[in-house]
Parts: C-alpha cells; structure tokens; sequence
C-alpha cells in the first residue's frame, strides 16, 4: 500500500519533519511519501491561506491519484482542498480535522480544540460541522503562536497546558485535540501536566490518528460517497495552466 | 458610492451579462463596476471549481479595497474567496448565498435552494450553516444545467418549475431561493407559474437583493466582525508571485 | 416610496424622538411617518406589555395598508403584532428584533443581544427561533434600566458597555446588538470604549439597519410568504369594536 | 382546590360545552370554573385571533387569581396571553399545547399535532421551540376547518384521519395531538380508526392532560420560575383602561 | 387504582425511607405499593450499576403488570429499564428522570440538574436527549456523596446549594431539579437558601411530579406509544432463567 | 496484540460465524479471540434483549482486561454495555454502530442505517445521538427479518435493497450502514445492485470498520476519557454474585 502525504505548505523544514515522523504512523507494510505542495504559503494561519493552499493540494492529490497511490492524507487542520479532491479522484482522501474530531467523539462526550491562530478557529468550527459533529465540540481556541515558531517547544506547551485548563474548567470539554498538524511531539507532555492537575484526559494527535484511518479505508476499500462527492465536469480552468505549466 | 462587483468566472459572456443588469439593482447614486476575475474557470459547478476560482476573486476584491471601492460584491453562491476577502479588508463583503438565505429566513418559515448542479449543493449547504439559518433550509436540489447553458431559458423555467413544487409539496419550503447567480431573469416567470399552481411563494434572485444589502452595510458604516474574521499575517506566499506576477 | 413607521408605546416623548431620526435612516427619496399606537402602554417590558401593545400596532398597520403605504416598520424588539400583520397585509412588515440579528448573522459567528429589562430577554430569545438563527445567538442580557430613563446616557453607556465586556468575554460573542430601540445614539461610543479594550466588534442599531432593510425590500418587490403566513379570515372580533370605535 | 378554566372566545356555545364536559377532566375534590373572555373573537384561527385574544384571558386569568383561585387553564393551543399572566400571578398557568407536547415527548420518540387551520400551523411549532420538544416535532398540519364548524363529528374525523395516516406515513410521527381544543369527543373514534389501519399510536387530547397536570401543580405546591417570567413592573397602559373601565 | 413503586436498588433502608414517603405523592383513592429489586446493586451511581439494575427492576414490573396493576413506577433517576419494560406491558411506565426534565421545560426557560455522583451525568444527559429536551438542559453536576450517604442532609444541602449558586450564575439555570431519587425532603430547605440569595427558582423533587404524572396517565387512559416502543419478540433468554429460577 | 471480540448472543452458529470471519478484519499481527456471553439472550432485537445482554458481555470484557488483552469489541449495533466496559476497564472498548457512525460522518454528508428489527430503531436513533452524530442520520429502518433468520441471504438482500432505495430517493441518505453484526456477507451485492440501479453509494459492514479502528486506537495507546466515562465505585451487587458464582 502506498500512501501519498501532502505537506500542505512551502516550507522545506516542516516537510523534512513530516518525513521523519511519518512512517512511524502507519504499519510497517504501508509506504508513506511525503510531498509538499509546489506552490502555495509558507504556512497557513487564515482563510487566505487556505485559499491559497488549496491548489497546490489538488495538484499534490491528484498526480498521487494518477500515479496509483491508494490513499491521500492532507495534513492541515483545516482541511483546504479535501472537498476538491474527493470529487476528482476514486481513491480515500483523509483530513486530520474531520478525523480527529471523530475519533474525540467516539472517546468523550465533549471536546475541545486548541489551535494556532484565531484566523483557523472558525474554519475549524466550521468542519465540526461538516463532519456532522458540532453537537459535541466545547471550544476551540487559540495559542496565537505562528506555525513557524511551533518548534519553539517550552513556549507551546505553556501556552498549550494553559488553555487545556480552560477548555476542561469553563467550557467542560473531557477530551483535546491538538488543533495544528505542526504541533509535533507535545501531546504526550500536556497529558502528563493535566494528569499532575488530576484531569485525566486524552490529547489527540491528529495526524497518527488519520493516517491509522486511512490506511483501514484502503484496506476495507471504502471511500467517500459519490453522491456526497459527484464527480467534477471537464471544462476550461485557466488558472490550473498558470499554475501547472 | 462605488461598488465592486466580481464576476467570477473567466467567460466573457457571463460579465456582459452581469454588466447589463448590474445597476439596476442599486440606486443611482450607487456606481457599480463589474469586473471578471483574470484567472479562474469558465464555470463553478463543484467544489473544484470554487477552489480554483477563489484566488482570481481575492485578487480583484483586494485591489479594489486599495482603490478605494466602498464595498464588494462577489457574485458567486458558493462565496468563494468570501472569507479570505473578508480577513483581507476593511470595506464590507457581500456574497448573495448568506444575504438570500438571510433574507429568506425574515420572510418565510421555511425555504428551499434550486441550484445548478449536484456538486453545488453541499456547499450551499454549508453555507446555511455558516450563515446561522440551516434549522430554516428546507432542501437544496439542483437541475442539473451546466451554468454556460442557463441561457436556454425554457428548459432552466421548466427545470425550476418542476423542483419547486417538489420543493413545496415534499420539503414544505414557503420562499424558493435560485442558487446561481446565472439563473437571470427567471424568478417572475417562475412565481407566476407556482401562482397558477396555488402556490404563492416568493422567489429570490440573490444578486439583486445582495447588491442593495451591500449598499445598506456601506450606508451605515456596518462590515464584518474582525473578531470573527481576523487580520491576516504578513508572510511569503509564493502562489501568489505566480499568479500575479 | 411611503413607509409607515410604527412608534409602539403611547409615550409622546418617544414619538418625537423617533420622528427625528427615522428620515436619516433612509435615502431622500422615501418619505417615513412616524404614528404612535392610539392605545397601549408607556413603555413595552415584559410580555404582559407585549400582549398589550400587538393591538395598537396592528390597527396602525392595517390602516398605513390602506392608505397605500408601502412597506411598516414596527419599531418594537419584540415584533409585536408583526405575525399578525403579515397575515393582513400585502405589503412587507418588518421588525427591528429580526433584521439585525439576521444582518449580525452574517457579519460575525456569534453574537449577543442587551437589553432594557429581564422580561425582554425570553421575548428576544424566541425571535432568534423564529428568524431562524438561534444556533448564533451567543446571550442576551439586559441592563435592568426603564426604557423611559433610557435617556440617562452616561448610566446607559456604563450599563451596556460591562455588560458588551461580559458577552464578549464569557459568551464569546463577537458582534453585539442594542436589544431595545429607544438606546438611540449611543452605538458609536460603545463601539469606542470596546476598540479601548481592544475588542474590534461591531455593535448595531437596529432601527437603522431595519429600516433600509425594508426600503430594499419594497424597491425589490418583494415581500412575507402568504404560505408562511396564511391570510386571516374574515370573522366577529368583538374587542376590535370596543377599541376602534 | 379551585381552577380558573378560561374559554378564549366570546362564542357562548363553546363555553357551554366546555362547562358541561370540565369537570371530567379533574378529581372530584377540584372545584373547576369556566369563564369566557369578556372580549376577543368567536374563534382563534390565525395570529391576528392570538393577540385579540390575549387581553381578554389576561384579564379573566388576573381577576382570578385575586380571587383566590390556586391554578389557571387557558384553553387554546396556541397560549395566548399565557406568558403575560406567568408574569403577573404567582399561581401556576397552563396551556394545553405546551402541556400535551410535553406528554408526548414522555410517550413516543416523535409526534405529530393535527390542528384547525394553515394559521394556527407556526403559532405551535413557535410553542414547540418554546416548550423545549421542537426536536421530537414531526409535524404540524391543518385539517383547514373552521373551529365554529368542529361540531360536525364526522367531517371532522375523516379528516383528522386523512391526516394522521400522513403524519404517520410520511412524517413518522408515532404518537398524534389534536391541535384544538374545540376537537371535542373525537379522540377515541381517531385512534380506533387507525388501530383498525393497524397504527397503534396514542391521540392525546390536550385539554383532559392539561387539567390533570394543572392539579398536579397545585397539589404539589410547584409553580413556574419567576427567572423565566420576572415580574411585570407597574406602568400606565392606556388599553386596559379602555378595555376594562 | 393500584401502582408498583420499584425500589431500584437492594438497599432495604432506602425502600423503608420509600414506604414512609411513597403514599404522600398521590390521591387518597391510590395505593401505592413500594417494592425492591430482588437482585441488583445497593445504589446505584454509574452505568455500571444501571446495567446490573434493569434485570430486577423489569421483573418487578412484569410481575406487577401481570398482577394486575394499573402503573409502574422506577424510582431512579437514570431510568434503567424503563424502555424495555415499556415494550413488555401495556399499563403506563414513568421514569422520575423524563418527567421531571419535562416539567422542568414547561415551569422555565432553561435548567439544571444537580445529580450524585460524575458516572450518573452522561446517563442524565442522555436522557434528556431521549426526551426532547435537550435544549433546555443548561447543565448536569454532580454533588459527588454516596447514594448511601445521602442521609447526612448538612452535608448535602451545603453541597447542593453550591452546585445550585454555580448552574444558576455559570450556566444560567432558572430551575433545579434534584437529580437522585434519594435526595428526600431537602428541596424546600434548598429553596429557600437561594431564595435568600434573592433567586427565585423552583427545585423539583422528581418522585412527587412523577407519581403524580402516573395517576394521570391512569386516569386518561393514556399509555406510550406502541410504534415508539415495539413489542418484544418472544425467544430463548437464559440469563432470565438463572435469575428468576 | 490481543483482541476480545465479544459475540453478544448465547447463539452458538452466530459464534462460529464471527469466529470464520474475526481474523480477516486485523491485521495479521494482532490475534482476535471470540467468545460469547456465558448467558444472556439467543438473538438481540429490543431494549429488553439489550437489558438482557448487557451483564454477560460486561462479564466478558471484565475478564479480558484482567487477562491482559489489549482491546475489546462489543459486536453488537445496540452497544450494550459498552458504557459500563469503558467505565471498568483502561483499555479501549469499541461498538460497531458508534464506529461505524462516524466513518459515515467523514465519508458522506447524510447517512442511513437500516437494521433487523423496529425494536431496534430508536437504540441506534440514541447511539446516533450519543456518537454526537445525530444531525448527519437521515434514517434508520428495520428490514423486520429475526436475527436468527438473517443466514437467509437472498429474502435478507432483497429486503436490504428496497429499504436502502427508500433511504436514497425518500432520506437523501448517500451513504448506507448495515444496522446488525448479523447481515455478514452482503454489503457487496447491495453495493452491486444500488450501482445498478446508478446509485453510487457506499454500505458499511459495521464489524470489519470496528476492528480495524480498534487495532488503531490500540497502537496509538488511546482510550477513552476518564471524564466522560469515570471509574465505577466498589459496592455490593448481588446480582453479580447470582451470575458469576
């Protein structure tokens, strides 16, 4: 099985990352390549961003799809170009938002978020609801830290313990994802600090959740409706011959 | 008063159109100046094409905030590029899926969306959720004409006709909303064919309604919450040199 | 154009105060007149002055209808009598309470509502329901002042602006609204004091924004849907004697 | 124990029947009045009927409980006035529609509400809202009969019958109310003629439920929450001195 | 008329306690007989327990149906049993938990309920989901003391004050209900607490609104829906011999 | 790793079956041990089956924690005792009808289940509820075969297929789930036909989507939140020692 992950922005070092984790989250049967998308923002922190990003996804996706990858992971929480791609190609396309919220709905009763900049929180709240799982998410908020000082770590995780309280204190959540696919190798480290305060809840990574998924579609051969998801019609897109030249 | 009116699409023959109608939707103190996007599809008829057509509308929205328009409109029902605009600038933005449904909630219990295509319904329907009022949409269908076709007049009435009443007699819609801003000059045609049928329900064409809503807004002094739409950060965005070099 | 402008309570005051403003709320080519209801209540509280105020207003409506009025505005939060009249009259019948939250429906994600008093605040709640956008309201709180010391500016600014502080900051709210029509003129300096906390938020008069609303309304031709709001039929109603006669 | 049951509308005969079938509807110890409205209409089919008819009830229901009397029926579906006197007595007030929806919520997963006619249709969904049950609301729909014209049983019947097969069939529903309390004696007919359709589904007619509940409320010293409905404050109201002199 | 009150938990106190209570919560023409599970846990405070609870409670009612009794009622606010038990007889079944909430909706605006322990709050939740009131349900909270150690009433009216002043100012509550079954006589004391503290809520003690609600439901003939609750096919249940041999 | 997959029924031919087919549901890693409840019921079609079920699997899963394995799945779409599992036990617990819920939420926009028996209909409405995935089920629908006679594939299919045409032209489902871990083997000829007939719609066979998410969560080293399912209390329950003795 061969899995095609799209690193969503242009960034070199965040794909390096992703390379370095990425075969650690799937079995060891599965072949997970790591692309970054050719054009697009350095990260994505906004609506503008995600306008932005979702070409170079598409362009990512469905090349993979041509050259018979199996399933294609998107790794931004915000999901830019998901909708897109499942209508160009036959193969699963998984997003970590959608997936991670699922997953939190099956663990909990109420979740929350806590993602990087304000700009992303309604996009966000807005996939709760694609997803069908609005009733259950308590809040999602935002550390306000750019993407591209994530690695910051001490600083992150801070800012992170702080609003997991609230989440937990005001908004009742019992369950947290981690609202950015940049946010690597914390989750572990904020449940032990909850753990110390006597929360016992679970913190979500969002990508090693979604790429487990995706790989249990390709295995059950199950993909997105088609009726959810109709196929696009051809005709004369000129900004794709711009871009793809 | 100058406003921006976008085309979104790159056919010629739709911003003619546009550019005959538009000034009759606003008083005549009101300039409005359409103007196509220069890069983008021909047409939007799914999820694909929204994501393509996004950055050309963004890039005509921002110019005209920087030359001092006082309001945008984006002529698209599936607000592309709406949300990214509205990060972007100061100046209201208005897109006539939210302002119709919006409208379409005040004056009726229940209401429906005809639309062109099945790829467009989901995204209007996450829309009505986006707008608030998606406990008010009764049903969102399509008839299946490709948008460069709406010109046959005959068969889009025909085409309405028959899914409004399904509309009214399976959904229990009160108001019917035309869900393509290039469904021009059918609503009267199609009110007088329900009147026949008993069914007196009002339709809304969406540009119209829109295009006074956003006079309204810059008459005020209204435009969004920046809280619900905050600035976006400076950064590389390396799409953007390509398209707009 | 001629619109009706229907002051709900017998308050003289309050009618003069409304005949001042209301020509600014519209464009030069509209003629308003303001009338006060012929019998009611000083001031509209609570439901029992709800329940009360319903048949002045309908019996102001119904005669504007007659005399060729184009459009009512009933300038109540509450929209008393506004059911009532759209099953009456052809022409659009509109209430502040709707529109603004529609309009703050599509300029923010969440907003919140203060008003006069605690008695408002279920009528206000259920208008949400009705205008279809309560899944946006965030709260609605009232600064427990008489509408009719309304005009102790300082003390209402102080009022509003702790309870702006405690909407935005425990309810998330993102946009507010003036939950009563009689908080005239003191939007702008709320909206400043909030900017001095940092809190960039629109805050909405709804008498403006609901009286262009109803101008762009009858300009479109447009109007209530008579499915949505059936004709009232023809009956003995003995109370209708004793009031008009 | 002593019950105010208020007959919303000036016709006399209906307040006849309603005094000859009362006192079935409570335990012998209960000393039931019914008193119809000095003023209002000879029937409530629309919202224009609802807010005549509110003044009158309010009035009946004030006198009453300065009277002594331990608890309010108002007998109309769609609760006129109901709010107003919460607010102004301390006793518990009951409507039927509330009362019975709540019923049915406790009896099946989804119900439906036959009623009179097309206008009373969004006064009980609004009461749906209001009452809390609005998600386990199937449908509303209108049997369009005068309610003067109820008397005819069989006509009645077979519409009510036509109605509940749809309710059941198309919405399903799995419990019926009947939408008017002037739908007297036809209950047990409707359920054996859907019994013989094979459809085993309770019709709760909302009069007999509200009575019992009502006593219940008494009997256990419970009331509704002065938070919900604060007092109403002391004012001049010119209406009532015109209705009331 | 004769009703079976089941003491869901093998705890012989707590049916004294419910004997010496039990007749006071209906009319003097009622005998209600107070009877325990023969087999399940000693209090119930989990999911956990409500699962090894049902079996006893639906022997109970069975056996009582067949005796002939006219009701069932299950004295636990988690309902356990009561669906089944309502596909296997026909007389009425009430649980305290949906009564109570549905009440509550009728009496307010929105409340809490103030339960025993953590485990029994996603059950309350859900049960408020089941009856239809969801919306209405401002939060659940738990005083966390042993069911069996409710006795110590200092102890629990401190503990149930504080969780009252919290689901009143945090959550906007309007009205309490007690939410186990166990909480005797400490309603009135905790009303007047909070009316000390000038907020004027009912609290309700769901066993004597439930009772009530039964006699009722006896008296009018009124049972649960047979679509909503089918009967129960007839087959090998082995367990059911071991337990009942 | 090693998986307790619960058979939830004393039937021993359904055992055997899942035993056939456990082992092609994981990976080859992972060792899957079927075993069925020491007693309970031989088909589970009611609440009252459920009640029923619930003490012997909670038997089961008990043990299987204590016996070192790594993860337990409850096969059965009316998830008994799940909630009671999840508050006993640290390793994960999984139900078919949650899991396969929300893989509907992510591959499709609304969903339909369709199940073996009416009784079963609103277990599976609630679970939908719980999973916080009620707002994307369009419908759920009983084929009314037993369980016991579902071996009988061609009657099961044809049933499957008329129901499934129903949730896509009458529900808009667009996605299908088998609603019984009994309907083994036929998800593919129901796909084959609906394509025939051009519906392009997934169906989920429940078992295989759950036993891979749980190998997932098992890797991942995720459970579910100790908040939302907290640790049951030591206390006497006889009815454990009657069962286990």
């Amino acid at each position: 099985m061969k899995i095609k992950y799209i690193s969503p922005i242009t960034d070199e070092d965040f794909e390096k990352k992703s390379i370095a984790e990425a075969q650690g989250f799937a079995s060891s049967k599965v072949q997970i390549d790591v692309e970054r998308v050719p054009y697009g923002t350095e990260s994505i922190e906004c609506s503008f961003d995600e306008a932005l990003a979702a070409p170079g996804i598409i362009k990512v996706g469905l090349d993979a799809a041509k050259q018979g990858y199996d399933g294609i992971f998107v790794s931004c929480m915000g999901d830019p170009g998901l909708d897109a791609l499942r209508e160009l190609v036959d193969i699963p396309v998984v997003g970590p938002c959608r997936t991670s919220m699922l997953c939190a709905a099956d663990l909990s009763t109420r979740f929350s978020v806590i993602t990087v900049t304000d700009g992303v929180v309604p996009i966000i709240e807005r996939i709760a609801y694609d997803a069908g799982v609005a009733a259950k998410l308590a809040s999602v908020k935002a550390v306000n830290i750019p993407v591209l000082e994530l690695g910051e770590k001490d600083r992150l995780i801070q800012s992170l313990f702080k609003l997991a309280i609230e989440a937990i204190e005001k908004y009742n959540a019992q369950l947290l994802i981690l609202g950015c696919t940049g946010m690597i190798g914390v989750s572990e480290k904020l449940m032990g600090l909850l753990h110390d305060k006597r929360y016992d809840v679970p913190v979500i990574y969002p990508v090693s959740v979604s790429v487990r998924y995706l790989e249990s579609l390709v295995l059950l051969g199950l993909s997105h409706s088609r009726m959810s998801y109709p196929r696009s019609p051809k005709k004369s897109r000129s900004i794709w011959n711009i871009l793809n030249k």
